[in-house]
């Protein structure tokens, strides 16, 4: 049983390799040969008042590549309201202020349990390589300029993932806090070895981009439908930060997954989240969410993609699966055996000689 | 964080703490202060023929004791025939002939993970606690005689159960395998100090009896209803192994969880399991289970137990709760501590420096 830290994770792993992955992955997705199993959260009171504690497992089995696995998280999570509107955010309540997220990896021959690591960095990894394969097969093949709205952890991953499989030139990101958005721009220009701006608006980072990626936090819209333009491919991570009528100016909509089963359980008194999830799913009604074709779809010629130069296509990266945990962690654990990453925990302490 | 093993959590946990924390706990369940979420498995083919993969997770949170709990299990299975029927047994496939069921627990207020192990013995623990907490308030006071039906590892704690909460004196055992039963009777007659008997036949071991525990793994039924005699408690732990009448037969009925979210999830080829699925969903359904009072309404009094010593009640206890690994969780985890059981991990390599 291997032992990975983020910093083994972010070592072994690439957002190439998880693009490829995922690539072959979602084939074998919706020829309903993987699957992801419920994803699950309940969130209860905790002593602060104005916090949930919040549990949500999900999880996935990858049968091509022999992976089982189970995604974890434990959070304090607050709703403050900010000058940009109400926001959900974790706090690292966890001794050393940190945050608990797992990921436990399992092998479908055996049972056994293969690895377990802290899910931040192949959190970051898998939305960014989704958006990024999304982008693969829908934004023009000459896009070069990108509009990055949100310059937070999330927004880092979006980057290289567009970067990898488009002959990006130049990133326009915006952030309301203009330290943090010249910050951010430094950053990423030296990883990437790009032009990276920081753009003055958000109208400002979207004029003349051909992939606009919303990587934002934000419980309001940050992008408006007027500012899109003959096509632009656009994606976006959260359903709050996205002004819904976007979706109608645009010609080819695809989403994530179009049915994920999902439930949320609440004990008596938890109800601090209630108002923006009621927000969420109005907002997955306003856009046919169900009814839409998805990734998986598009990778098997299941339904078409852009026409032409001038579409404007839409990618809707909403709802997390537990699949694609195992696919991340199956080319995960394939690097970190190759190269000797990571440290090694008695098998024996995580199986049992009694059956359950 | 404290890594437990199989032998840790014998040691540390006793039945009786156990009714006691789950008697505390259906209170809190029933009231809506706790709460489980969705029982998620997901069925995919393996390298065996005659198996599957299965990958379960279950989850809870008890914010009285501010624990949340995940379990976790990866097994493979297989449905033999034998002369009993078809059942369905857990092959150890891990390394060393070794069964693969984790419990996780982390905590409410900071989210922090505080302690992991295996989930064989409270498995076993907290199965025989809620049937042993449903006999505590349904059985006869005065029941001393016990027909056990089943001598396997569940049908241990069965035992155990019944004898912490009602004077027993005799427990007459039976299983098809005559040296199987033996050897049971003899090992739970050493463990808990009183008369065990091997009888002959199933009838045999519930004529007279006061407590009838089914506890099979059968997947034909091992009780007949013509054997229900006034004043019996009926405890069943599988929905294949009761004859659907023996429900009829009875005065009061209780099911463990009226309404319990659970899903399965199936990749394609994964088949194995559908007919005894099949089965079960139309016993449910038989059985009218989604509309029996539960454990909690018994315990809170919203529904009414026994009214005499001729009343027959029965207990279903079918579907686990991820709620039930909170609670004997929590003071597994006391006891852990006061007596010092265990080795302590740094609880740094499961938490992480980013939010995910």
């Amino acid at each position: 049983m291997l032992l990975l830290s983020n910093q083994d994770v972010e070592a072994a792993l690439t957002i190439e390799d998880c693009i490829a992955a995922m690539d072959d992955g979602y084939r074998e997705l919706g020829q309903s040969r993987g699957a992801s199993g419920v994803r699950s959260e309940i969130l209860s009171p905790t002593t602060r008042d104005d916090g949930l504690y919040s549990l949500l497992t999900m999880s996935g089995v990858a049968p091509k590549s022999g992976i089982g696995a189970v995604r974890i998280n434990s959070d304090i999570l607050t709703w403050p309201r900010t000058s940009q509107g109400i926001k959900r955010v974790k706090v690292p309540a966890a001794p050393g202020a940190r945050y608990v997220g797992l990921v436990l990896l399992f092998s479908v021959e055996t049972g056994e349990p293969l690895a377990i690591y802290p899910d931040g960095v192949v959190q970051r990894l898998r939305v960014a390589a989704t958006c990024g394969l999304a982008a693969k097969y829908l934004a023009r093949t000459d896009a070069r300029v990108v509009g990055l709205l949100g310059t937070g952890w999330q927004a880092g991953g979006q980057a290289a993932a567009i970067a990898a499989v488009r002959p990006i030139t130049q990133i326009r990101c915006y952030s309301p806090d203009p330290a943090r958005c010249q910050a951010f721009a430094r950053e990423t220009a030296d990883r990437l070895g790009i032009d990276v701006i920081a753009a003055g608006s958000a109208r400002e980072a979207v004029a003349r981009a051909d992939v606009v990626m919303c990587a934002t936090s934000s419980m309001q819209p940050v992008l408006s439908a007027d500012w899109i333009a003959p096509g632009m491919h656009v994606s976006s991570l959260k359903r709050l930060e996205l002004d819904a009528s976007v979706a109608t100016k645009s010609d080819i909509v695809i989403t994530h997954v179009r049915k994920a089963a999902a439930q949320i359980a609440r004990t008596a008194g938890a109800d601090l989240a209630r108002d923006t999830e009621h927000r969420k799913d109005a907002l997955s009604k306003a856009l046919k969410q169900d009814e839409l074709p998805d990734l998986a779809d598009l990778l098997l010629n299941r339904t078409g993609g852009r026409r032409s130069n001038n579409d404007v296509t839409l990618f809707l990266n909403y709802m997390g699966l537990g699949y694609q945990f195992a696919v991340t962690g199956h080319v995960l654990l394939q690097r970190a055996r190759e190269r000797g990453i990571g440290r090694q925990l008695d098998s024996d302490w995580f199986t049992s000689e009694v059956p359950s």
